[in-house]
């Protein structure tokens, strides 16, 4: 048998399950539009994966313009007591009046390496990238209406060079935009200087790796979260005080990630991105990068708890990619951020992903002081919700 | 409204579609046990995620068992080029007489944080965990009949002794077995020493984090798979030669990742992982440790080229979490490896992963050399199969 | 002119300075013994660099055998302020009745890298390392009696597999004698498992560079120190109060250490080690891997501040290398640790290096709160003492 | 004894000896200028350390400037065999034609952190830093006449924002000065913005700790050297060829650095760093980010080996700090570049250190390579010149 003699996601999937002798039934079922998702999301098509899909909240945040909204997020997990821990976290934030959240558009970007003879032709290459940017600019945003090339830095080594280019895609994710750019560009480089493209990804960008170069550069939307924690709801919601959460961040978050090497700061930020990425057609792959960063926590009036989270690294959109395909669709329409408007959409989702985050900070840490982590597994695996 | 008086998830659904005024059709269409999804994966929940399901492969390994096996491998995902991308790259394996696969069950872990008064009571309680295992080991493995623990090691810093339990959990990935069992360990180390445990996860596990703990010392399971790219296969499967495969692979993987501060000296693990996760019903937030790793290459015998990959950190099941959900049980059939028989699923099943980033990182290697990236994502995007 | 023509360190210096017009006057003044030095320390000699050495002190500190010492810690160093820095941290500490250390011997290591034909030959040659142990150890301690090889572990990738051999060397940092010993197992390793040794080092040791292997596995000796500063120490001896300078330490040597991706989570542990490790003859390279490590601190009793430090990766010793040269003899005499004897010195060394770091942690956090950094640098640049 | 009673090196050295029965007379010898030493570069300063001086070389390279010079290296160092490895691949870059370098200056930093309310205010203080370029540059530059502020930088994180001051600081290392042209524009920030400064130094400096923000962005100089290692040199001085120095570059550089999480992907940096930086009055503290970097190698023209050097984080200086003292002062003249003139010495010799690294390199990937490395070891240890 050869999968690819069958035309249809319908056809390919029964032959399969005939070789096989498995059942494929539930991947069979589905409402997505079958020819966009087996044409242009996903090739060899046999069906689908169903996630469960629960919503978080409902969580109030400001946004970095100022406005005030109340939002239900939608996470798709098969993982007890995140959708529960995440809504604890959500109910503590809403009734400390809600997080602040704030963002940056740092841009997506693709970091081609070029090879030369040496050194000296090396730092020609370097000079010519400085004094080039307005040409570089013009070819790569012909590409694409939706474009603009913002920034060009370059590191060398040896006989190569590894180019970093940014961009600003408005409210996709942009990846495939910005390599279509970048390849443009590239070939322009080659033409005039001589050089090599290597590969048009050289582990520079750096896309779906954890890298400290992201991390102190950062990449896509950058985003802080913030909430002050009142005493009262510390006992009444988390079950727990202030001075006990932050020894807790403290041991986990600092020490604990000192001591193993670890690029996350932070307490479960994996598990949050994960979620929301997969409900929302994000690439699930992002989560990689998308979930390192640094959660804070200080004691302040005396019993209140200043908690905030940072997410250098976030690649996502609310255009292209998988965000069009319908229950993603749905999932954005949630959080009321369909479809682009020249980047405000995206701006708004990744806040909205950074106080998310938050709640999932606040709620795992005071789970971890109370000791009831396992006991939360353990009930919510057999069938309990907290 | 409050979400949490509904108790359907029709219902559930209903009243958040009619308050916001969106349509939630789709994320409405779903074939999962609703309430075992409903309760025991995802609280709050109000359908589903539909993610494309498309078959990679075929693909022909040897497992570490020496037995000769052909799959098509289940992948979810949303962006387009990548199942064809895995496909590709299982040809030109399959078309060398398949990959050769090994791995080695190290364990799921659980690292607390212990504090004490001083560093002379961290130097007792490091000795304490030296010289009562076996009781550790009781009073852990009482908890459940799958799991034996079989390591634990600790690290001191000031007043805190980081400590990591590492359990065989046989065919599950395990970790809510593992946080139980630890629970019980930690409450004896407090009764017997006076220590108090701060966190039960002290991000010394290191969980979906990545953090080089882990890939010093791995977790879970860890892989290696490798290939011998024969000349002919090179020129017509993947349309390139053996030497400049290499160079892509040594100036991006290598240098590239170096130049980057990246822990993934790879090109495109995560993008495997996170569709095979998606599809399988892992914890896809454990995509962030399990696509840390390191692919090498070396031409041999003057043209052909031989590559390998590791994972050091694979956190998979084939039993418990999200497996048993329809669709992903499904998947798991696809490749054989549904249920428990005392961890040989789950090794082959992370043999089986093996190959397949071994597959993704054949194709994403040769299209990089052929600047082909680009040109594949903007065709693919638009609807055709390479 | 060949320098290599001139058989005495004057004649070759002579030659030197006349062809290059130089003066070498001061170099040429030295009273090591030229022919040891010349012959087993610096080939090519042509006389000294000298190092200004003061003493910092008087620390005292209890070390892990429970001793109550008091010391004048020699630092050899030309830059301004930090003999006076580290003095006010030493006050701070004895002031506080001293402060307590801790060490454990984890070995001197050598990492080489052999090489194998694929996947399942390495897993062959793992398993031959876990079966062979006394036998490599017989081999290795063959070499010098002044050995003990206590630990053989590998990690594999590809067709190469990294062996880590930790050994224990007695009062030498070791060096020389572990690689001498891991040549002689390297070749045993290669006729008996037919595997090729690509590198008696593959960075594997880790030698010499800043790693998280190390951080995590240790290596050399690690030791703890930490002392309680009362509040009144704080005050009068630190002109500060405990919160202040926790403040700085979270902002510092945890957030800070975190948003740089740096590996030493400390305030300025490299200036100590370098100053110290010049004094008293240890490899000065060595300072590179010494100086990484985790400072805490912590408000305790209302008012005082806890503080620690965590050196993981210490490679010193009290005999072999550069401590048999007259000056650094002389400053080993000072901390009355010359020689060997079975361990101990080496170990009393490496507790008394830990309690110095910790003074000069004490002393730049404080600075630092001060906001004296810049002042103490204005001053001490231009004569004064603090 | 208080040790500070003592105004004389002589009499404090003496009353040391006395009490603690111990001969100083070695470390009483020395020819500095006491009254600057004691005084500008060392408190309670006894005397010295006597560290011995060999020169590696002859060496020649041709600098960024297209100049033609040759070189004998001055290097401190206890180390046995060290100075004859360098020498051996200076030997080879000079007999190949001579390396050629290349630099960078990137300038000295410094990296406060402030502390503001909250998320808001943290990005008012960016935008305060984004618009007040020319007044933070006025205050900063009104300190010294010898420091130009180039950069000001900053990233922020719950209520902290961490701020990296960039500088030129011509021949001079510089540190000293850029901490109080720092200290007067975090004045004015403090005074304009309500932002505290926490910590001059907030380890985004990142100062003398291996760090990624510095590798990324780099420090001090950055240097690159390369050569090109003709067949016969590879033969006949380094008894090698180019495959098997290529194979061990990459098992030990490349794929041992990123199987140990190592920071440095090279073979020696450190050895060769510390000893040029002893000898010539570098902060040798500096060692531990001057040593990070990469190595490259490849296989040209058939047999020839290229291979080059890059260090992004040299922070060194011909004018200041140890740079005075007597023998640091003779070491600098034998390479020509005592004092400042505008920078030019510093960048200068950045390269020379750049080249002699690179001689390192070679000399021990080839020693490797060999299986010489025991016993040259073995050999040197007891007298013997390679």
């Amino acid at each position: 048998m050869n999968i690819r003699d069958y035309q249809s996601v319908a056809k390919r999937r029964e032959a399969v399950a005939k070789e096989l002798s498995v059942p494929l039934e539930h991947i069979g079922s589905f409402t997505l539009d079958e020819v966009v998702a087996s044409t242009k999301h996903c090739e060899n098509m046999i069906g689908i994966a169903q996630v469960p899909m629960g919503l978080a909240g409902p969580l109030t945040l400001f946004t970095s313009e100022g406005t005030r909204v109340t939002h239900y997020v939608p996470l798709a997990t098969t993982e007890a007591a995140l959708v529960a821990s995440v809504s604890r976290g959500c109910k503590a934030i809403t009734a400390s009046g809600g997080a602040t959240a704030d963002s940056h558009r740092v841009g997506a970007t693709r970091g081609p390496v070029f090879k030369v003879r040496n050194v000296a032709e090396n730092k020609k290459l370097h000079d010519y990238l400085e004094h080039n940017m307005p040409r570089l600019k013009q070819v790569a945003e012909k590409t694409s209406g939706h474009l603009t090339l913002t920034g060009v830095s370059s590191e060398g080594v040896g006989r190569y060079r590894y180019v970093r280019f940014v961009y600003d895609t408005q409210d996709a994710m942009g990846l495939n935009m910005v390599t279509i750019a970048t390849d443009a560009a590239s070939k322009l480089i080659e033409e005039e200087t001589g050089a090599e493209c290597v590969a048009l990804s050289g582990n520079f960008c750096v896309d779906k790796k954890p890298s400290w170069k992201n991390f102190v550069e950062n990449r896509g939307i950058k985003v802080w979260a913030e909430v002050v924690l009142t005493e009262s709801v510390l006992r009444d919601v988390l079950k727990t005080d202030a001075k006990r959460v932050y020894e807790t961040w403290l041991a986990k978050c600092m020490l604990g990630s000192a001591m193993s090497g670890s690029m996350g700061f932070n307490a479960q930020y994996a598990n949050i991105i994960a979620a929301l990425f997969i409900a929302t057609g994000q690439d699930p792959a992002h989560t990689v990068e998308g979930s390192v960063g640094i959660t804070t926590a200080e004691v302040i009036n005396g019993a209140d708890l200043y908690v905030s989270i940072y997410l250098p690294d976030l690649m996502v959109g609310t255009i292209g990619g998988g965000t069009g395909l319908a229950t993603q669709k749905e999932a954005l329409g949630i959080l009321g951020v369909t479809g682009g408007t020249g980047g405000e959409h995206a701006t708004r989702f990744a806040e909205i992903i950074g106080a998310t985050v938050l709640a999932g900070e606040i709620s795992l840490l005071s789970s971890l002081e109370q000791g009831t982590l396992a006991r939360a597994h353990s009930k919510l695996a057999r069938g309990k919700i907290i």
